[in-house]
């Protein structure tokens, strides 16, 4: 059982087919979720599960579910999965490979005809980008009961039409209600989406849970005047202030390494005139860290800090908290199935932290889960050029083959 | 002579009606160049000026030239004026004032029935602001030669209607050639639109000259990555870089006092996302200060430094210079004079450097020049709160007046 192996060549050619669907000149992938695009590649999905013996059901939220039976059909299934949908500049793999992985162990374990003890499943999860229809990873989110099916189905695209609409629209509002069933165990593997397996020269990431995030909102509002006419000791200037606060809140992350990260990703500034002094600058912030209480303390210090920038400027702060999303931590008994398969195969691995949200994080709520991460080819990922190596997808469909086994237990 | 005296009531009440053209209902004024409401201005200053005995001309550029004939009309006139067009929206003061002042002059000589020896003319330069065409100070910067008017006719405003269809529209192309005749002296007489007056409490700014400005893009192109899964240690962040260079600029200002402004009044963020490491920032800085060689200096600084930040930092940086005005030095006998009329008025007086370009800063390339400047509340302009008194206001004219009749003679 050790030394059984999946097809790379098969998962790859999978892979490289499913790519056919929303192929864009650049080489990535545009298949939002709900769209035509992404019926299409529910249909592929569907046909090469069937064609692999699985019977294929959708729920409420347009989740699928391809089932291999196992030995005892009443154990709660070991499941795997990811998404098909993808950002409107996406790439082949965030996503997709997760699926296919989890279809290429099923016809592995066809071929070499092996009965597991629980049957396995291999999840499809609904709108996991969030780019057309915010929030993300819904789908998954609506089957471990973080949102209500109503909630979701009334959200809506910038056109206007409705999450509910758009689904029954592609034929994908399934009769099976989102969730409530058990699940045995969860795996989900993914491109990890970062840099650090390149780094490290690693080829599998045993993931062990993911950050926990703080999204805020800042605005600082100082005085609009005359750039030409208002001396530096007169000026209240918005922009000045943040430019201030950005600085402090890249120095706050560094200092206080491994893990934490801070970025600013957006700013606005008001009226935003070359020989206008800005009148109003809004920014974000996005914290990450994979433990809640340092998540909480960095928080507090930047929040210290900005309101200190203020009162010494003479600008007006609002500091506001939009989004926690707590660290999860995932099952140690899954991540340990995940670094023996990795171990036993003898790919070079290490422990990672996730840094993006997945499906996974939100089944860890329901389910002992675990994730497996290959690298990316410098990290990119979200972006037409993100790219992997058939070799390291291989590898990590082939851990995700043990970890499942490790699970499901096999009948024979 | 020395005892005579403007009209401040007739003052404010011509700049109050003035002020009715293009009124909004903040108690601003938006009258942009070219116009319907520019139109309405210009015929109601007609109407005036010919009610008090002037003619009324109008150049290629649509400058228009109230005449008082002199004792001598050989002799160049001494002029005075501003701009009757505002920024959309605009205050009621901002060129307004010095068109409304010299009127008042010309009427105050005609109560008093005093012939000087030149002509006196009052000047509505055409679209100061450049607000809706750029640039800006085209009308005396055509009279003054440095613009031709074939450029400023194909400038296009933002609906793409050219600047000579549009000149053409309201009826003021006119047939005289723009510039080309002396000009004996040339006063502006204009609200400070900045601080200083009011903070040192003098009612009368004599203007030795003009700061001189320069403006630069700055591209900071670093590394658009993952806020989640990208380390602080493997980052190019173009928005941290370029929030370290904004910082540094207002640091260089303020190390080099007085005189010394830099302002970045515009940030543009791509792709501007909250979860995205931003991978190019532009960036602009306003520079400005009374003396060439203390611009060229800060320049260089401010590249030298920008320069080296972006190399600690692994990012690239592009640093353009797009505009040098130069800085101008106003005439010393018509400065003094402007002094001197202050002095002997009884008001309160300091010498001020402009922070603003204004029209008097072209007719100084051609004509011996200055101008003299009243407070504004809160130093504010550009702006529907755009306020001064109608004492200052008196004052600032009163000065016009004796400065003009210093350099026009009186033939009596």
């Amino acid at each position: 059982m050790e030394n059984l192996r999946i097809s790379g060549e098969r998962l790859w050619a999978s892979l490289m087919e499913m790519a056919k669907i929303g192929a864009t000149p650049k080489g990535g992938v545009n298949r939002q979720a709900l769209t035509d695009l992404d019926r299409q590649s529910r249909e592929l999905f569907t046909e090469w599960c069937e064609a692999a013996g699985c019977s294929v059901s959708v729920d409420a939220m347009g989740n699928m579910f391809a089932r291999r039976p196992g030995r005892d059909n009443d154990l709660p299934p070991v499941m795997t999965g990811s998404h098909l949908d993808t950002q409107p500049t996406g790439g082949k793999f965030d996503g997709a490979y997760g699926v296919m992985a989890g279809l290429e162990v099923i016809r592995t374990l066809n071929d070499l005809a092996i009965e597991t003890e629980a049957p396995v499943e291999v999840a499809v999860w609904t709108n996991e980008e969030g780019c057309r229809f915010a929030p993300s990873m819904v789908g998954s989110g609506v089957f471990a009961g973080k949102f209500t099916l109503e909630e979701i189905y009334a959200a809506t695209d910038p056109d206007g039409r409705t999450f509910g609409e758009e689904l029954e629209g592609i034929g994908y509002k399934g009769e099976l209600p989102a969730g409530g069933r058990p699940v045995g165990a969860f795996f989900e593997v993914h491109i990890e989406q970062g840099p650090v397996l390149e780094r490290e020269d690693k080829t599998v990431g045993v993931v062990r849970g993911a950050q926990g995030l703080r999204w805020y909102d800042i605005t600082v509002r100082g005085r609009e005047s005359h750039a030409g006419t208002t001396p530096m000791e007169s000026r209240k200037d918005a922009l000045a202030a943040a430019a201030e606060m950005i600085a402090a809140a890249e120095s706050i992350a560094v200092s206080r390494p491994p893990h934490t990260v801070v970025t600013v990703g957006m700013v606005e500034v008001r009226p935003n005139s070359r020989n206008t002094i800005p009148g109003e600058v809004y920014f974000t912030i996005d914290l990450r860290h994979p433990e809640e209480e340092s998540l909480a303390d960095t928080g507090e210090r930047l929040a210290a800090t900005m309101k200190a920038i203020a009162e010494r400027r003479g600008v007006v702060l609002d500091f506001e908290e939009i989004v926690h999303a707590r660290a999860v931590g995932f099952d140690p008994q899954c991540v340990a199935a995940v670094r023996a398969a990795a171990e036993r195969a003898g790919y070079s691995h290490m422990d990672v932290i996730s840094g993006a949200g997945h499906d996974a994080c939100y089944m860890a709520g329901i389910a002992p889960t675990a994730m497996v991460f290959i690298p990316c080819a410098d990290g990119i990922s979200h972006n037409e050029i993100e790219s992997a190596t058939p070799e390291d997808a291989e590898a990590g469909c082939n851990v995700l083959l043990h970890a499942i086994l490790d699970r499901a237990g096999t009948a024979s």
